[in-house]
This record gives C-alpha cells, sequence and structure tokens, in this order.
C-alpha cells in the first residue's frame, strides 16, 4: 500500500512518541495493571472535555460511540438531530433507528446551525434530546455548541453532540456548556490510528443510563457500566479492548497535557487562520465564514477553476501528501485539508501542501504568487 | 506497562511480518487501493471459511461482529442459544436484546454440546435461529459445529457459529457444513492484533440482510451492504476502519495461504495432543475430554494442589509469560493456555511455559520429572 502524508481530516498524522507506542508488543486487555491504565486513561479523557460522570472507550469507529450514545439513551424518546451536513445525516440515521420518534432540523451546508430556529421550533414542539455535530466535517464547519446547548436544555432537552472532529482540538466544557454527552473517536485531534470510540456522559446522566430500555448489548453503556463495576480491578469493560491503540492514546494525553488545552487551542486556531489566508491568496474561496470554520480542518471552494479529484491525484503523486475531496454534491467544487493533529501542522508539512496546491495551480493556468501565499505560514 | 510473552487464548503473540506490517504509518481508509485490498481481504476471509457469500470486517471487538449478527438476523425470530460456557452466555445476553424470543439450552462446563438433546428440543418447538461457540473459550471445548449444524439444518433453523476462538485453527466449512453465519475477530487464530470483528454470511444468507428489520445501525448488516454497493470503488463500507490492523490481517493471510489450512489445522492439533500428554505427566487434570478439545488452548485442572492465580503470577514475574486464570465460579482450579499461533506454539515459547509450570509445582512442593514431560514437545 502506497504511504502519504496524511493532511486530510482524519485519520492523521501522528507523532513520533505515539507511533513508538503504538508499535509496542501487544499487551493483554485485562489484569491489575491495565485496568488501572484503561481507569487512567479514560479519567483523563473526562478531565479533558470537562466531563463530571464517566467516560467509556470502545473498540471501533467513532459510529460506534454515536451508536452507543443512540442505544443507551434515545429509545423510548422523541429525537431532533440539527443537520448541516453528511455527518448529520449519519447522526439522523442512527437516530432513527433507536428513537420512537426522530426528527431533522435542517440548516444550509456550509452554514452553522442557527439557534433562534431551534428556539422557534422547541416553542412549538417537545424534544426529549437534541443532536448535532461540534465540527461538520463534510464542511469544515464549526457549530456553535454553547448556544445550541443552552437553548436545548432551556426547553429540558438532552443534549448529544457529536465531537469526533473538535475533541482536543477547539474548545468544549461539557460541565459549564451544559452537554450531557460527548462523542469522540481516536483518529482525529486525539491524534492516535484509528480503531477507538469514545463516549463521555456527565454525571448528571449516569443514572439514565441504568434506566434506559436494553436494546443492544455491545453499544449499550448500561453493559459497560456493568462491567465498569463487577470486574472494576482486572477487566472494567465487556469485551477484548485494542491495547495498542489505548496505550497510544495514553501516550498522546501526555503530550496534550504537556502542552496545554488553552495553548492548543490557540494554536490550532492560529494555524487555521494562516491556512484559509494562503488559500485565499491563491484564488481560492473558503466554503466557510470565518466565525463558524472548525480549527482543524478547511474546506476550500475551487469555483470550477480546476477538480478537487484532479488536485488530490496531482498531490498525491507529485508531494506525496493526501488531502480529501469532498461528499456527495459537494465533491465536484470543494476539496477538504485537515490541520488537526501536531503533525500536519508542522510548518514543513502545511508547506509541501500549499506549495503543492499553488503548484497544481501553475500547471493548470492559474498561477499564484506563492511567496506572498505562504508568507504567513513561514512566520509561525 | 509490562510486557509478557502471551501464551493467553488472545491477544496471541503475532508474528516478525505481522507485527512489522501492523507498524507501519497508518493509510487512510478509502481510495481505489484501499477499496481494492479491503475487499480482497474479505474474500481471502470468505474463501479461508467456505464462505460462499459475503465477508464484513467491522471496527471492533469480537463482540461487536456478534452483535452484528444478532442485530441483522435476530431480529422477530425466537432464537436458541446453544450454552456451554462463559461465551454461551454472552451469546444469550445479546440475542435476547434482539430476538424476540430467546432460550438457552444448557450443557455442562466443559463437555460438548449434545446433538441428540438438541434434536429432542426442536422436535417439540420450533426456533428460527440456533447459536453457539465452535470453541467455548472459558473451557477449552471444541463443539462438534457439523453435527450440530446439520439437526438445526434439519429443522428448517438458520445456524450462526461464534468462532472466535477457532477460524484458522479448527476445520470449519461454512459450505459444506451449513453454517449460514461464522463470527470471528482478528486476535486469536488469525494472528493479528485485537481491533477487527470479522462476519461472514453463506450466499444462501444474504437476501436476509436487506429484509430484516433495522434495530441498529453501525451493527446492521444491510448498512454495510449499502455501501458496498453504492461506494464500491473507493470505500465500501460505512466507518473509519483501522487500516493498521486490516494491512496486519492481510499480512497473517500470506502466512496462513503459505502455509495452507490443512497443514495448520494438523499442526495446531499436533500441538495441542502434545501440550496435553506434557500436562498431564506433571499431575494436572485436563478440562476437556480428549474428542472434544479445542486444538488452540487448554484448560487445566489444578485439583486443588495450587492456586492458578498464584502460578499466572508466578509465571509472569519469573518467566516474563502471560497465562490466563480462568472465569466466574471456574477460577478456583482451572488455568488457561493458549497454543492458537504460530508465535505461541513455537518450541521454544511452549518450552519456557512448561518448565516455567514445572519449576511452579517444584516450589509447591509437588515435583514432577520434567524432563519426561516436556519430552513430546523436544520431538516436535
Amino acid at each position: 500500500m502506497r504511504e502519504y502524508k496524511l493532511m486530510i481530516p482524519g485519520p492523521v498524522e501522528v507523532s513520533r512518541e505515539v507511533r513508538e507506542t503504538f508499535n509496542r508488543p501487544t499487551v493483554a486487555h485485562y489484569g491489575e495493571e491495565w485496568a488501572h491504565f484503561y481507569l487512567r486513561t479514560t479519567e483523563r479523557l473526562s478531565s479533558m472535555l470537562g466531563c463530571t460522570g464517566q467516560t467509556f472507550i470502545l473498540p471501533g469507529s467513532g459510529s460506534v460511540a454515536l451508536e452507543a450514545s443512540a442505544s443507551t439513551f434515545a429509545p423510548e424518546r422523541r429525537s431532533l438531530i440539527l443537520n448541516n451536513g453528511f455527518f448529520g445525516e449519519r447522526l439522523y440515521n442512527i437516530f432513527s433507528r433507536y428513537s420512537d420518534e426522530c426528527e431533522k432540523l435542517n440548516f444550509e451546508m456550509g452554514k452553522p446551525i442557527d439557534p433562534d430556529v431551534l428556539n422557534e421550533l422547541l416553542r412549538g414542539k417537545r424534544f426529549d434530546i437534541v443532536v448535532f455535530t461540534h465540527v461538520e466535517t463534510s464542511t469544515g464547519v464549526l457549530n456553535p455548541v454553547r448556544d445550541i446547548a443552552e437553548i436545548a436544555k432551556s426547553h429540558g432537552a438532552l443534549v448529544i453532540v457529536d465531537s469526533i472532529s473538535s475533541a482536543a482540538i477547539e474548545k468544549l466544557d461539557m460541565d459549564s456548556w451544559k452537554v450531557d454527552v460527548v462523542v469522540t473517536a481516536s483518529q482525529k485531534g486525539l491524534e492516535c490510528p484509528p480503531g477507538l470510540g469514545i463516549v463521555s456522559v456527565r454525571s448528571e446522566n449516569m443514572q439514565e443510563i441504568r434506566n434506559s430500555r436494553k436494546r443492544s448489548w455491545y453499544s449499550d453503556l448500561s453493559v459497560w457500566l456493568d462491567y465498569f463495576e463487577k470486574w472494576h480491578d482486572w477487566h472494567p469493560f465487556p469485551v477484548t479492548l485494542p491495547t495498542n491503540a489505548i496505550m497510544a492514546l495514553g501516550k498522546s494525553l501526555d503530550l496534550i497535557e504537556a502542552q496545554g488545552l488553552a495553548e492548543r487551542e490557540a494554536q490550532f486556531e492560529r494555524t487555521s487562520q494562516k491556512v484559509r489566508s494562503c488559500l485565499k491568496e491563491m484564488g481560492f474561496e473558503l466554503f466557510t465564514s470565518r466565525d463558524f470554520s472548525a480549527h482543524g480542518l478547511t474546506a476550500v471552494n475551487t469555483l470550477g477553476k480546476i477538480k478537487p479529484s484532479e488536485l488530490v491525484k496531482f498531490l498525491k503523486e507529485k508531494f506525496s501528501v493526501q488531502i480529501a475531496g469532498s461528499l456527495g454534491e459537494l465533491s465536484s467544487f470543494l476539496f477538504r485539508i485537515g490541520h488537526m493533529s501536531t503533525e500536519q501542522i508542522k510548518t514543513s508539512n502545511l508547506l509541501t501542501l500549499l506549495v503543492g496546491i499553488s503548484d497544481f495551480l501553475r500547471v493548470k493556468g492559474f498561477p499564484c504568487n506563492t511567496q506572498k501565499a505562504i508568507s504567513e505560514i513561514l512566520e509561525q
């Protein structure tokens, strides 16, 4: 399999330290030392997310963690999905399998969810659960979680946030923002290889895990809670865990904690602004407005000048760099860049990518002032 | 985390080649080259299992693949679980969440499932699905899949087999044995790190995937089939895959195919007989009879002479070797050894383990003739 520098919005390039930890011989997923390590890792994730309750690490992709949130909290309830892209649709697909009633409130792609529209809807109709993405990975929109959660809570709804592309990148504080459940995964801001889904539940909602109607097993957090209690000291989870990935996650948390979350968030924000400036200087249009742009990825509108699929191919072949196209109807004019890991935002990697894009523009007859375009990146 | 030679019934020690492949930089889970590799890997698994239909690789543990089989086939049906141990109980726990009606037919732990008892039951009561383990990992029993499947099919039931501890170790041919669904995982006979659940479905049952009532999303194979069809050439599955683990699986299949399945099965059978002889010579009793013993693990009855937990600790500390105790009521007198991977059955690893056990017996005042006990191992 050919290998590329992964400048996609997940899986991300990971640091040497994380890679080396991942590459250690596999250890067993049980015993006192492992149980302690697993539990400590879940507590560190809770602390990072401002979660006063409990965090669960599930073998699988981010979607298995979304399924766990749906399977545990949605049965016999009415769910409202706030949808502004492909992964909003996915939330609807998952929650509609578990909720008694599941509706979608659609917003324009590339635009943020509007809390006022939500407020209007909730005035007229009662929903038990409101679910939405923090960052919609298909378009790079950053949704205003805090404002949305405030509205949803004021109408008595449980708030579930898909933070797969935002955790450890964007500001997020479950406790003060009153977000009840956060779902994420290992291969984006947590800077690990893929293979782990993560669900964090506020202390106020832990009891509901027990009360929920049992609709599944693997993805039912009450099963996870049972093992947490009955096998606490040697196997506090129900299934075999991919221990290499969890070891890597522990190492990554070392690095994230050493940097400090606030500095880390600021760094991703600064870098994303520089990337945006550079791409605008090259003559592209950005798909999201500055105030509602994710800081871990950027979606770029080619305005019909070039085909995203050709750019993706060119960068792979000439620069060994991989970026992402987009999904569905967006794929004819949108490409996406990931800058959500410490490796991805290294000057050398950003430069290779951006100079590569400018080279493609030159080849295609749309030359730009490369020196000017990359000037901010060089100053970082 | 301290690392040990893993002589447990999964996760297993893996070969250098598989480890090196696992350790390569992460590749993206989409694109033509990846889609081709993923699909080719599923076809090789199908071929290995005698599956005429389709195989799905799901991120997660073996249990997520069990959940997929339950979620896809059990809703609105009556399921019968044939239970002779901890993992039979697990099948009941999972299937009872999805089946309209779910019953357990219990057999003694350490003894195989008796097809005649099943036949008797099915004469009096109709079940749509019969589910059981091929190898019950908690006791090392090898259940007579072929005979059980024949009885179940003669009563018109769908046959689902948990082959987590048997695939690529024990003889298994879905097509000629008329097994409809086989579930397995990466970290046992497939000799990879943990992180992948695998479900294989016979061609006769592929249509039922479509017909089933949708009860979940991640674990619903109809979702997987949708992506297989609509995104076939670049992303033929719905979620982010742990690409390192699947690359490792591809490498492991290279090695398994190079050896040949028949020779491989024979080798595990020969080795397991030698291990059994050795342990008997040391004065232990084996928990399973010769004809119904798994060839990838052995459960050993200490007859009250020694405590399994003390032996486990001793081997870790003095020999850096890890074996497994047992679960629940068995844990006071049973320990388990894994010999289900090419690394685990290397003479050097078996010797370290077995000499270590004999050393513990000596320390505890039950010396044995080590030379005689290990003689068969030395001849391998």
